[in-house]
């Protein structure tokens, strides 16, 4: 089956989405099969509206420098589609002669893929879909991990190690960070890797999936405090108290978007109102998930492999399926890919299991950093500190 | 004149600290004049108290981390002293046989420095006593650039270059970036060098040295969205209306310290209640100084060359001096060290000046740009973005 090749992005950018578009692209245009490297301009909504961009007439020394790219280079999107989308994008297709999809994001776009592939079956149009696993927030069923994930952990882990030195450089005082994730901790709780260095990393760690208690938190703090060394405390944007009701409350709701107020400054101003400490609350929010400088060279491999995969894949004639990565056996860290139905992907939220997580503010449990560990391709920086 | 050399940190650290303190413990322990080279464990407190540590009984190789290390690795403070406090701290300096002692900090700290060596020569005890320049912020009088803020300007214009990239591969939004700098500018507006990259860079930069208006923001705001691409703004944590009047009214006020509310997130939630858009607010606060991926390499070599000048410089003999920088003629950036009297320096607050900054929104000058390019070591990373 001869035809096109196009790759479209969804949802929100990692630091290595472009890692997989060059995995995909650099794969497409070396195959014989191909006949065009196309990608959608602007994610789905570029699709539907039938902006394409052609890769083949990209040169080399263009293309080589997505990898170091954050963001998405050909732009994403977060568009809900309906029923009649779906047919003009099937339409579109066969109007382009493109029989090969490729599509990278989370849970919703894997949603978009089968939905697509449903829709161009309807035509009596073959295609070949194939999803690239894609989210910071590692939420993804079936893949160990997403690609991404392991990035936006790194920046976590090794951002918090340095603010933990900064704040204990100081007079004693109280530090409250938010990462990114609202369901799901995982990338909340790679903060507590920086445990094992030598700043003594967060004393406080609060994934989503467990309740908060305010009063909790405050006793914590104010307890750690006395013990007379600076307290940080890493906290995720999703934080809500129990029956899910969120610790800030929405300020503004606009069509499908909720804005949310922020956590950390939420509960840092807490910390000072009622402890009478001083606090302070930082947010990263974005740059967390697109720093070249702090993510995985173990991210960076596998997510462009994780391309690859997905294009080698629907040019063998695969549909319906997602790239995922599984662990090789043995105690050296090696992960391959493998193909998993779409459906038993799309649409489960992966949020940290009970055996990851441990009791309130103490973040995630000793299996969860071996878990992590290997993914951040290498150790967090060494440091020395003498005021410990 | 022998005797044992003394170093302490003053204020709030930077990602480069601890390359002065290298710089500095070096010297001292390559100088036979100098008997024994001593830290102040906690800033002046530190010293105030007797809390010292020997460097000379730390291996090499540990000393070596000092580089790496973001922080203080001695401990730093923000104690405001009385006429009491210098006395003691003369008299300690006399009975720890300390002739040497070089204060890392901004102005208070050289503040310091000049009352702790008159509280010295009132007691008829001989002390030599020199200021390393050290701050993020760039507010130190005399010296060219202060070391520390090269990297917090490499972080910043980075940081806010890979912001936009992600902000630009979504459907159109808006993002307020909050800079560090309550009262001077440079930090912000180092953002601005990203609009030579190829994201565009921020739209919109607001240094502190400009009353900031509200309105006109919004308006702003509104035309840059109306052109259909991703509106970036980075502001100072310190705007504030004509009159001083701050943006956010102070929180919480305890003792020296006042807890101020975030701005970033005040102005995104200004813009999705105002104008009903969808914004969001990013505030890397303590990140943005702490950060060893994304330093300046000419600030890590500036800092330990600072750190080396005033333990050279005290040994030497000089006295009530601050080693300040300052760039040799030439095309080609070189800075080199010099001396300047201490009260040339002291509670000067160097903000940004008039030919540095542009209209209100528009950031800093070309002159401003073509100052701060050299001191970020090398350009910020290439990209490749088909969006914008």
């Amino acid at each position: 089956m001869a035809g096109r090749l196009l790759i479209v992005h969804g949802g929100g950018p990692t630091a290595v989405l472009n890692c997989s578009l060059y995995g995909a692209v650099e794969t497409a245009l070396a195959h014989r099969a191909v006949d065009g490297t196309w990608c959608a301009l602007g994610g789905m909504g570029g699709l539907l509206a039938e902006r394409f961009l052609s890769m083949d007439s990209v040169p080399a020394s263009e293309r080589a420098k997505l990898p170091q790219t954050p963001g998405s280079a050909i732009g994403s999107s977060r568009d809900a589609l309906g029923a009649a989308d779906y047919q003009k994008i099937a339409e579109a297709l066969k109007r382009h002669d493109i029989r090969y999809v490729l599509a990278a994001g989370g849970n919703g776009t894997m949603d978009t893929c089968g939905k697509i592939y449903a829709a161009a079956a309807a035509l009596g149009y073959e295609i070949s879909v194939a999803g690239i696993p894609k989210t910071m927030d590692n939420d993804l069923a079936v893949t160990d991990h997403a690609p991404g994930f392991p990035s936006a952990a790194r920046y976590m882990a090794a951002t918090v190690q340095e603010i933990c030195a900064d704040v204990r450089s100081l007079p004693i005082h109280v530090c409250v960070v938010e990462a990114m994730g609202r369901n799901a901790g995982w990338v909340t709780a790679a903060a507590a890797l920086a445990k094992l260095g030598e700043t003594g990393g967060p004393d406080l760690v609060y994934p989503p999936e467990t309740d908060f208690d305010e009063d909790d938190f405050l006793g914590r703090v104010e307890k750690l405090f006395a013990r007379g060394r600076g307290v940080v405390a890493v906290v995720s944007e999703g934080l809500h108290g129990p029956g899910g009701q969120p610790l800030v409350p929405p300020i503004f709701q606009t069509g499908r978007s909720t804005y949310f107020g922020d956590v950390s400054a939420h509960l840092a101003q807490l910390v000072v109102r009622k402890l009478g400490l001083k606090a302070r609350g930082e947010k990263p929010g974005l740059a967390g998930r697109c720093s070249i400088a702090l993510r995985s060279e173990v991210d960076v491999a596998e997510a462009r492999e994780c391309g690859a995969a997905a294009a080698r894949a629907v040019i063998d004639g695969e549909t319906g399926v997602m790239v995922a990565l599984r662990r090789r056996p043995g105690k050296k860290y090696r992960a391959e890919t493998f193909l998993t139905p779409i459906q038993d992907v799309m649409l489960t939220e992966k949020t940290m299991p009970p055996e990851f997580l441990a009791a309130p503010g103490e973040g995630p449990t000793p299996a969860y950093l071996a878990y992590l560990a290997p993914l951040l391709g290498g150790p967090l920086p060494g440091m020395r500190l003498f005021t410990r």
